[in-house]
């Protein structure tokens, strides 16, 4: 059942007369009181009671919107336009912003929108952002309207594609990660990044849509952060992958340009952060890029000759997340690369010296380095290892994982053999290793369509410890381990020794 | 105790550290929840949080305005400001606006405004502004806008007084009629006036400032109404003269463009309206005038001459209400108007035969014509019966009347012996007629104090009951007694007979 963050309700009135001659906004508001309580009614609607009411002969639908603390009317139509409902959730990411334009009386998804974050003009890097508006509310104000601008372009493509404009919605819902938060507001977000990490706003709650610059009369929540590094779209990933509502211990890691960590299960939630994405997603490889046209996103290797399938089908320019993984997983099942993570340039003679290191010629002139390799393993090493010392931290042991959940864009492609292979993944029975895709913008859908999510996000907050990892002395000794492929201990691994044995790349 | 609608609250707050890194918001909010609950942070403050909280040290004066729900944060200062605390209370009239500025930390009236409403250029009579309007939004439009033109007006005024700001206002109420508050809304009022008499809201409630045409961040708190024409500012009049606190009956009648009546006690509350005031403020005197420079105030006559009180001390322009009272009741104790509200041409050369009808000079050349004196007492006998036809519904005699009050403008400068020898009062005990003055506006200042007023109006709301005079067969033979001066019982007021005796006036 949707029970959301705004509702719109048909009312079939009688028109005053002498036996009962309440005035509309009462004769309205009686009608709303046992579903709604005490609805508030801002002058906007009250200079529309006349002629609106007497025109639509007292049939009425009304657009309520949750403000934190009441429903307040934004919306009064003429007839029942309950079925045209709509809102937008958002996943808002330093570099791309996700936009999902909902009908909120079926819950279809009408239409997704995903565009490049206009701040990245003022630095791709969050930290540029951050330093470009350190102190300076001008450049502050050019980054808050660049955010703003983002969302205004989105709105525009999804009223091109379905005919429904920006000034119709009834209520948004916004997941991003502290800093993005701050900037979308209009708040420095130097604090995020310097002690003693006090930020301005965690919980910005529910904030009038134009206030923040939109042309919709209702309001936009912005999902809580549980701390600097655990922001909005971590715990909107909680709530949609469901890891706080399950008796058995999820691990949820999301990979994004960072990497965040929550393991737990409705009993507690344990998390943490690190420098673990951008690696991951490609960012720092040569040749990496986004998947988009011409990224090469999954490779096979038959021992000789790489197979590429290139998204758009051309010839590929680059190679995106999940076709690193598997990329380097069929480097290591074929022997090109050792359990080490060096390149064996003996294996074949795709593998050259070029800028003074090697290289593995994947496709005609894109290069996969030597340091390349060495960068994706160390993040992963650093992923897998946070997840490892918590599951210590617990005292349970990697197969007690009931869900292993790799959440951002970069999980949803990529495939769950090559990431057990490469140790991604501890070596679970598949079914256990999920690939929930977008969980920060799957929350803000189910913020948007489902109400009590605001008390499960607080409870959410309140029981989540934040680990330290910077403060860990075994966290190094740990990832060394790690950062083997899969894993120093191969032990651990069974399925990949087993596909090893069977390619006879034992080694 | 002050406990307003608007708080001012100066915190002293621990700078974040690495124990307590808590956010600025969360860090503010905590120290105001055990007082305030959940108050809402705006964008607006948001962006105020830095650099602001470093700047002043973590010494802040946070504003609040409660908004009918929960406080909302309007401002937030740098070190302690609650001595700086302002608030508005207005008496929304069709002809005057009366406005206070209070300073709400101490209670203290800083200044006061009263000003002609700009809506007269669309119509001296609120009919002929309703015909305006009605239908017509543009024509709506330029009504509330001249509403708002009037409240910037006095505003203004109040600042060139005070230096105080209208930016800096936290809070405004407003006392005024239906019609006034529709407008002053931007709302069409041909309801108001017309069958069934459902208007299109009589509880605003609180309303955004800034939608309402105000430069200030908070809220705006209209009077709620009973009915068409039982207005806010009588709710607000009810508030200020505690009438429905005491035991005793009370009758509260307040005599502006219309006359309401409202009779009870802390136990009920009869109401009921009626057009009683225009005469009654000299407004269809043919040299009648409002209280202005050159108006004669009070008069007395020593058998031959009038002794004239002008305001401004210079000739005698017209005559107020006030004067009319006095003048009125001279000219019946000297016998130059017989107990049935004639002119006695024998009585004086000064009264003579003028334009078809008789005339008494009051000064050079100012004429109070035998028309004037049969529309006022037509008034009067209209204001009085209905306190008498009230007084019969309860059942109680005219001498239970614990409390006589003749409300606004009029009722202020009024004598009362006069107003008891013409009859307007019942021959009561002096020190049971009360001049409370402008009660709406008394009653609004009440209310942007002591928000234990918002409960209050609405308990009294729901306790009147109202009644209808049109519908009362006997009202019309009711009134004929009381057309008379004072009253065709002359037996009803004794201390009047006494006085007629003393000057050998008995007839």
């Amino acid at each position: 059942m949707i029970d959301g963050l705004s509702k719109k309700k048909y009312l079939e009135l009688k028109a005053p007369d002498k036996d009962d001659a309440v005035s509309a906004k009462e004769r309205i508001l009686r009608e709303l009181k046992q579903e709604f309580g005490k609805v508030r009614m801002p002058c906007t609607i009250l200079r529309m009671l006349h002629p609106l009411c007497e025109q639509a002969e007292w049939k009425l639908t009304v657009t309520l919107g949750w403000n934190g603390q009441e429903w307040e009317m934004l919306c009064l139509e003429q007839g029942s336009t309950v079925e045209r409902h709509y809102g937008i959730c958002a996943d808002l990411g330093s570099t791309t912003v996700i936009v999902q334009l909902v009908n909120c009386h079926t819950g279809e998804i009408l239409a997704q929108e995903s565009i490049y974050n206009e701040q990245i003009r003022f630095g791709r890097d969050i930290l540029n952002r951050i330093f470009y508006a350190k102190d300076q509310p001008d450049h502050l104000e050019e980054l808050r309207l660049a955010a703003v601008e983002t969302f205004w372009k989105a709105f525009r493509k999804l009223e091109e594609k379905t005919g429904i404009s920006p000034e119709s919605y009834a209520s948004m819902v916004v997941a991003g990660n502290m800093t993005m938060v701050h900037f979308l507001i209009g708040m420095d977000a130097f604090c995020v990044f310097s002690s003693p990490y006090a930020v301005w706003a965690d919980r910005p709650d529910f904030l009038r849509a134009s206030e923040l610059g939109f042309s919709f009369p209702g309001y936009v929540y912005c999902y809580p952060a549980k701390a600097n590094y655990m922001g909005g779209d971590i715990i909107s990933g909680i709530i949609a992958s469901g890891i706080a509502d399950r008796e058995e211990v999820s691990v949820f890691l999301d990979v994004g340009t960072n990497g965040e960590l929550v393991i737990g299960s409705r009993d507690f939630l344990l998390c943490g952060a690190g420098a673990a994405g951008p690696a991951l997603e490609g960012g720092s490889v040569k040749t990496g890029m986004t998947a988009g046209e011409g990224a090469v996103q999954y490779v096979k290797l038959d021992g000789k000759e790489f197979t590429l399938d290139v998204i758009g089908g051309g010839t590929p320019k680059g190679i995106c997340g999940s076709g690193i993984v598997d990329l380097i997983a069929e480097l290591f099942l074929r022997g090109w690369v050792d359990i080490r993570g060096q390149l064996v340039p003996e294996a074949s003679e795709k593998i050259r010296f070029l800028e003074e290191e090697y290289a593995v010629e994947y496709a005609p002139s894109l290069y996969f380095y030597q340091s390349d390799l060495d960068e994706f393993l160390n993040t992963k090493a650093a992923a897998f290892t946070m997840v490892e010392y918590m599951m210590n931290l617990i005292g349970l042991p990697m197969d007690a994982i009931g869900q292993f959940l790799i959440a951002g864009a970069f999980g949803t492609h990529i495939c769950k053999e090559s990431a057990v292979t490469i140790g991604m993944y501890p070596d679970l029975e598949r079914e256990r290793l999920v690939l929930p895709g977008n969980t920060s913008l799957k929350g803000a859908y189910e913020m948007l369509l489902h109400r009590e999510n605001l008390e499960k996000a607080e409870k959410i907050i309140e029981k989540m410890e934040y680990v330290q990892f910077g403060e860990v002395e075994q966290f190094i000794h740990l990832m060394d381990g790690a950062r083997a492929l899969p894993h120093t201990d191969l032990e651990r691994y069974p399925s990949v020794q087993k596909k090893l044995r069977e390619l006879g790349t034992w080694c």
